[in-house]
């Protein structure tokens, strides 16, 4: 059996070794645009920096050690032209020698990954992308050279950049289109973030374009021009669905190559993986794009169980993402807010604040978690935590139970690896679960800190329980401070107050007004309490 | 409604403070034996080593504190010496002033704790035991004193109050009576807890019991006589149930009191919690103690709401446990194969030896991760994992995937963040399941460390697949090298060495031996290949 891979990375590649894994005979051939295959693209940026230092450590694999292991042969440098569905043939071209020759096959898997997008910005032609090792090589030489940079667009990619290339020395400007960086956070998460960027002096330019791209500088809708002897655009990726387009094989309205469940194209003898495919979203069902390396090698290796003949099943993704940047973790699994409230979905939200372990033990560090849940069915819609630690960890506890369909309030039972250099005796996945819990079975009602305004214009009293020493470092506009512990003694004071209004109760994280609030109701005063407290509210509002 | 609970630590006070939440007019007491509530149990050791400075970090909550925040009256320094359950009191002594008095309760929570298992040893009086704040300060102040100690008990508490004895400068010997620290670990994966303990200037002593304490040292039944200032028993702990058997109440022939899904005992007026009570193992359903911080949180929540009229239902423990130890984790979730084998239970064990995160970005480190999985439904029974980072968050999102049911070979599917400082694009647990899988689909076949020598012993030829340096720096007796990139020109002289014996091959971890074991299978020679390579048997060996 004949089988020609297209695209010689994450997808391909690990369809290819587990091809031969699985059939010592077949002829399998690799072809791969680049001058390398199975590079570590996530680790470009590093490289950038400085942080990884030996290049070779990039090159996972050389052609001639997978021939060496493999018996795969795989042309680099080397162009997928057109694909003859009849003939069962794949016209390539040696980009060194601009040979062209036809690569014959019983079995074809598309691989070729995505592209970076372009904007036609004027002068776009002078930004660098960061896609490949020779993408690497010109942006480290250029970074050498330069002292200050633009990153364009504020995405995984843009971020890691955009630090790298901080570590390197250069001044740097951050310019993102849109309100926040890294879309899959919802605006209160965002700001953490945004805070560690300009701690660590980058010159962030949120809501605002790029509208020239000069010699030295760049131009944004505003007329700022920043300084730039290095533009780097990343704006996102797009697939590189040309050639299967071409060939006349569905692709969705997203431009991701359509596939099913058994990751076959419209033609059953075409298969394709990876960044240029459109992915079934595991929460809502639609056609989505998830360019994320864990996704493609595991569908390349899926690839090859299907063409050895194994049914392989619907895989739904859920995203799964973290990017770390300036000493802090951002992550993310499922839909956030934004997209639940777009798409018209109910559904329930609950932020905390918690350490990442015992905040007894030395080095515990603040995080924020948020979890969305489906009012109805109690099933996790998805998770973000931002934190200098420990946020890894709980997004893929969350991810796991997201797939093992473990539902929201179910996660205060998870038994979860507990010492004080580790984590809490109630970790804070279990407190979230606590929390989604105590909203079940109507032991706490909350209202969300972009509702707060709303609600105090129509009339609902803002109780802050938190110390007269919190209240006097920052206090929400209108908040009255009575401490949670004085509140049974100034009972009669808070009923004065609650005569005829809504009453709302907060701390700095929720924990002191969710006790506040049950001290409330044991004294017939209905209260909410301000989810996430203080702390949500105010990353929310500075967002 | 009077609820008095018995215990202000962990069960206690998250019944307490639960009570509270859900009844602001209930009349609650807490008794507690000892000088205080809610300390931090699980941070005792840490203050002793100094890693934790500052002592009233240990306590998490005053009596004053509880009574002002939720109105619960707490009696420190206080006994319960017996129940009458047809009264429904409970006498209780002030140990400070000796006076008895009766509490009346409508409901009873029982959440007495464990004590440390003493065994009869002469000199058993001099020891120390760790369990309390008391104790801490008692041993603290020993170790100021001392130049060496012994520790007796190679469990969690043992292996922590070694390595903090050891940061405050003592000599320490660490004797344990069986074979290796660590019971719920596997022996070769205690073996690099083993090495971790000697490389710090443990003297280990394994296999061996101690006969005596003397005044400045302890005999072995070796008659080694090893120097101690200072002795700590850590043996283990025994379920406090001496009350509640006093009181007629079941309990389990392992000590622990018999609750059912309710957590209620055989009196439907009492209640208990904690590592007092026998607890229902997830795995194979047997009543087992498993005396841990969030088991004993968890089931004081759930009594609360229990008391409130919440039906809870059955929680199965898992025993999720880690420790750490001299920059190693050592973690563990559901059976050990031990427990498997000595029940005749059939299993699958997976051994592995991945990165906590892609081996190309700085400072990734190996662990050794060990997966046992039921061969008949792909059901996860436990796994382990030993390492210096990393650890936890695997046995985490492993101990995740049981609770939510995922089968073994789905780990497979598992979307975990990845970027490369976090993780790698196929993570640790990733690589369990697509193990696991090609063990189902019968691509691979394995044999384990333990079985090795036998098949040798029966004629099995065994192949070491590494390189020649690899195999001139250590290899297994009996084994011939050919290296896997070469065994496709070798293979007329493996065919040879086949020929009337069963071909076993094996690698560093395990991986390069998978493809040995595929290339072979392509060729028509059956192979098994050593589960988790020289590595684990290494380790297995020397255990």
């Amino acid at each position: 059996m004949d089988i020609v891979i297209i695209g010689g990375v994450a997808a391909g590649m690990s369809a290819a070794a587990r091809l031969r894994r699985l059939d010592e005979q077949a002829s399998i051939t690799v072809v791969e645009k680049s001058g390398h295959i199975s590079f570590a693209n996530c680790g470009l940026p590093y490289y950038v920096g400085g942080v990884i230092t030996d290049r070779d450590a990039l090159l996972l694999q050389t052609p001639e050690a997978i021939k060496a292991r493999f018996n795969i042969d795989v042309l680099v440098n080397t162009r997928a032209e057109a694909i003859d569905r009849t003939a069962h043939t794949v016209t390539v071209t040696d980009l060194t020698t601009g040979a062209a020759r036809r690569l014959h096959y019983d079995r074809l898997v598309l691989a070729p990954g995505a592209t970076p997008v372009r904007p036609p910005i004027p002068g776009i032609e002078r930004a660098l992308t960061l896609r490949n090792v020779e993408d690497t090589d010109a942006l480290a030489a250029a970074a050498q050279q330069a002292r200050t940079a633009a990153v364009i667009g504020g995405g995984f990619i843009g971020l890691e950049v955009a630090e790298n290339l901080v570590r390197r020395g250069l001044r740097v400007a951050l310019v993102e289109a849109t309100d926040q960086v890294l879309a899959p956070l919802d605006p209160e998460m965002a700001t953490p973030v945004h805070d560690a960027l300009r701690s660590a002096g980058v010159d962030l330019h949120l809501g605002c374009a790029v509208t020239a791209i000069g010699d030295h500088d760049v131009t944004l809708a505003d007329q700022t021009v920043l300084d730039a002897d290095l533009v780097v655009a990343a704006i996102g990726v797009r697939p590189d669905s040309q050639l299967a387009r071409d060939a006349g094989l569905e692709c969705a309205p997203n431009g991701g190559i359509v596939v099913d469940r058994n990751l076959t194209t419209s033609d059953p003898h075409i298969y394709a993986a990876g960044d240029a495919v459109a992915k079934h979203d595991a929460v809502d069902g639609s056609l989505v794009l998830v360019p994320l390396a864990q996704t493609a090698n595991l569908q390349g290796r899926r690839i090859a169980d299907r063409i050895m003949g194994r049914e392989i099943g619907d895989r739904p993704v859920l995203g799964t993402a973290i990017v770390g940047l300036f000493g802090l973790q951002a992550a993310t699994v499922g839909c956030n807010e934004k997209r639940l409230r777009a798409a018209g979905r109910p559904y329930r939200a609950i932020h905390t604040h918690p350490t990442d372990h015992a905040g007894y033990y030395p080095g515990a560090t603040q995080m924020a978690l948020k979890l969305l849940v489906d009012p109805y069915t109690d099933a996790i819609l998805g998770a973000q935590g931002v934190g200098p630690k420990g946020v890894d960890k709980r997004i893929d506890v969350i991810a796991t139970a997201m797939t093992g369909h473990v539902m929201a309030s179910d996660l205060a039972e998870l038994e979860l690896a507990y010492a004080p250099p580790f984590g809490s005796a109630k970790d804070p996945v279990n407190m979230l679960g606590f929390v989604d819990e105590n909203l079940v079975t109507a032991k706490a009602r909350t209202i969300q800190w972009h509702q707060l305004a709303q609600a105090q214009d129509s009339g609902a009293v803002l109780i802050d329980v938190r110390s007269p020493a919190e209240f006097a470092a920052g206090a929400i506009p209108g908040a009255i401070n009575i401490p949670v512990d004085e509140l049974r003694e100034r009972m009669d004071e808070v009923r004065a107050l609650a005569e005829g209004h809504e009453v709302i109760v907060h701390c700095a994280v929720g924990v002191r007004g969710h006790v506040a609030c049950r001290i409330l109701a044991g004294h017939d005063i209905p209260a909410r309490n301000l989810d996430g407290g203080y702390k949500t509210w105010a990353a929310g509002t500075r967002a």
